[in-house]
């Protein structure tokens, strides 16, 4: 059977492959046609491995014998009953408002093309009630026998194909037909449980939910570290500490919350609702506000280490390691690393940034980690990543002294010499 | 070896007699005469179960056979090196301030007796430095080999029995032999791991950060209830499947946070800090006034849900079923409910109140179930206890039509003549 893969990013390109993996001959599509053309030279930038290969390879061995097929403009192979996985969600404007003309334009490419017994089966997070009220009307316009489910992915950039494999999963679907035709679909890719939300508003809710409460939880425990740093508390072993607890289960501390999915959930639960109820969403909003918030607070814990060794911001020699939005990743999208690094130029400082995996057209970097940290006055540690050493013998050598480092990521072991400070 | 255990509350008691059925000579001690009355008679108000019998039970086996003795004043045994164990926690003014004094009073207590050899450990939630700065000096004022330690509890009331035998725990001391003395002592009640924190403050941290942990997450429940509602979704469905997600655990939502160690838990971290710390915990400090607002929250829903069927809250019967602060308990330290019943007589309700586990001194309540039903224009649904039926065919027979029900306890299932709100 004949899938089709609608976008090719962070989420689509690991579900097509994996697909292509299980058997299935997947069309992936993507209007982007430098990600199309970075996935034919095993290039593209994401940092996803399965079964010790990286994606880029094995996008390249399912290219050659033709499981795997890639479009820039859509286009029907056949006409047999097939599968359209989309994986485009909604955009955001500059503005920072949300813009669904991406879902209608998905929709409207499809549309023409399909025929009886077909399957749309929608995968990205939605403001809730977005299927109900966008697609659904235009496919039931076609009077014919289609398909149309959703299934929001749950799965965590870097651990996609392991994720994609396990992770329990929920589905809902427009009628009973719709629903026994996904269930057997996904049940054909792998046996991780299947749960039935009674409504498909109710599933959009759930992908939305999920994703704030880690929002919630993020911008918790980044308050739990700005408390232990006061008190003298290790954060980390404190937070190991507390996960004991049966019904405790803390999540990392970190320099802010990046990526597409997690600062854009709030704004679609927003959408959802009234003007009033969302000014009611207080400890929504306050979760999101504080998680803003966060890279310039790791400034200002910058600014204030610096001035209690005697040292002023301005024209300080800041090294920030790690640009992307998290550990071993190459999305940038959101990321509070580049965040910081505006935040730094705006006070003065003279900035360094190295990210191995960050392409050197989003940011200035310097040409390797040990460049961006010589005689530097403080690191900021945003990120991890692979090769990148965090040496605390080689850090106390190359930096000026006192040597300051603001470790946002619990990299680096204390060394005598290394004024450090876990946040 | 003797074990003397300071405080028969819901964690003293239980404690003791756990001890004490693990084979140690338990002596109880606690200023409350009747509470040493009640557990002496066997009607205890404390709601625990061990091996299918009730804890007031078990404590009268223990008692007739002089495993478990009971004392209103401290008197020591013998002289051999005992173990003390402090559930005497910090106890809170009318005025919601804190009061150490009862700290200071049971150390003071017990260090006149002390020999060597003796072991003094302490269960209750602390403010972050309390062992440090109130116990340890008074007792090396001593000069004797006494040793010290810290191991909060975690164990969740009508659990007890249960989680004693498996939960994990911390433990802290004053110094190595300390520790190690503890460690022995926790060891030989059950084999559940042992995690050591390397200071006392960072292990009263632990404790501190578990509990506003679950005051945070259930404000955050709570709020996504509230919007749950808004849009038409059944909250127990979105939590059920929210929690299906592999790094998401949504608590329950509920009435309000009530018991007696939730609603502290920030002051005490509050008191460990600076004011000016205090103002920027701006994501704790929202989820515990939004817990303290939720019982307010829940009368404004059913002054709502009446007003939408023509009826006014002044005058209108309204049951309150389940008083305790959480289900299946007698405990109604800051119950929720008690101040939802406020609430609605200020507001001119006719109130009947009704929990069989709550005595009537507390609050006046119906004599019974079905008195308390009995035409009723609203029920809220507060706790749930044995022998509670919300029986959905019996509500919609007894009371007044419409018969609106507000269900904070998931507890009722659907009836066609019942308005029945889930929050």
């Amino acid at each position: 059977m004949n899938i089709y893969v609608f976008g090719l990013g962070h989420i689509g390109l690991p579900m097509a492959i994996w697909m292509a993996l299980k058997g299935y001959n997947v069309t992936g599509i993507d209007i982007h046609r430098d990600q199309i053309e970075t996935i034919r030279e095993g290039t593209v930038a994401i940092q996803e491995h399965h079964e010790g290969k990286h994606i880029a390879s094995i996008a390249r061995d399912l290219l050659k014998t033709n499981k795997l097929r890639l479009q820039d403009t859509f286009h029907r192979m056949n006409d047999e009953p097939s599968i359209f996985v989309i994986t485009v969600g909604i955009a955001d404007r500059p503005d920072g408002t949300q813009d669904v003309s991406t879902v209608h334009k998905v929709v409207d490419t499809i549309l023409p093309s399909l025929v009886d017994g077909d399957l749309l089966i929608f995968k990205t997070t939605m403001i809730p009630g977005t299927i109900d009220t966008i697609v659904i009307p235009k496919v039931q316009s076609l009077h014919k026998k289609i398909y149309v489910a959703y299934s929001p992915e749950t799965i965590s950039e870097t651990a996609a194909f392991y994720e994609l494999e396990h992770n329990e999963r929920i589905l809902s679907a427009m009628d009973e037909d719709s629903y026994v035709t996904a269930e057997k679909f996904l049940k054909s890719l792998t046996d991780s449980p299947i749960h039935r939300a009674s409504t498909i508003k109710l599933a959009e809710m759930v992908k939305v939910v999920q994703n704030i409460d880690r929002d919630v939880n993020i911008a918790f425990i980044n308050e739990v570290s700005e408390v232990a740093l006061k008190l003298g508390i290790d954060i980390h072993e404190l937070r190991q500490l507390v996960n004991t607890h049966p019904r405790v289960q803390l999540l990392e501390p970190g320099p802010g919350v990046g990526g597409y999915c997690l600062p854009n959930a709030l704004k679609y639960l927003q959408l959802a609702l009234d003007e009033e109820m969302r000014g009611e969403m207080q400890l929504m909003n306050t979760a999101r506000e504080l998680n803003n918030l966060r890279p310039i607070k790791i400034v200002h814990q910058v600014i204030k280490r610096l001035s209690e060794h005697g040292k002023g911001i301005k024209d300080a020699k800041i090294a920030v390691i790690g640009l992307a939005m998290k550990d071993y990743c190459a999305d940038y999208r959101y990321s509070p690393a580049l965040e910081i690094v505006q935040h730094l130029i705006r006070e003065g400082a003279e900035v360094r940034a190295y990210d191995p995996l960050v392409p050197a057209y989003v940011i200035h970097q310097a040409n390797s980690y040990e460049e961006a940290i010589n005689r530097a006055d403080c690191i900021i540690i945003a990120a991890k990543q692979e090769n990148v050493g965090f040496d605390p013998v080689e850090i106390s050598e190359r930096m000026d002294k006192p040597a300051i480092v603001v470790d946002t990521r619990n990299a680096l072991a204390p060394h005598p010499n290394i004024y450090l400070y876990k946040v």
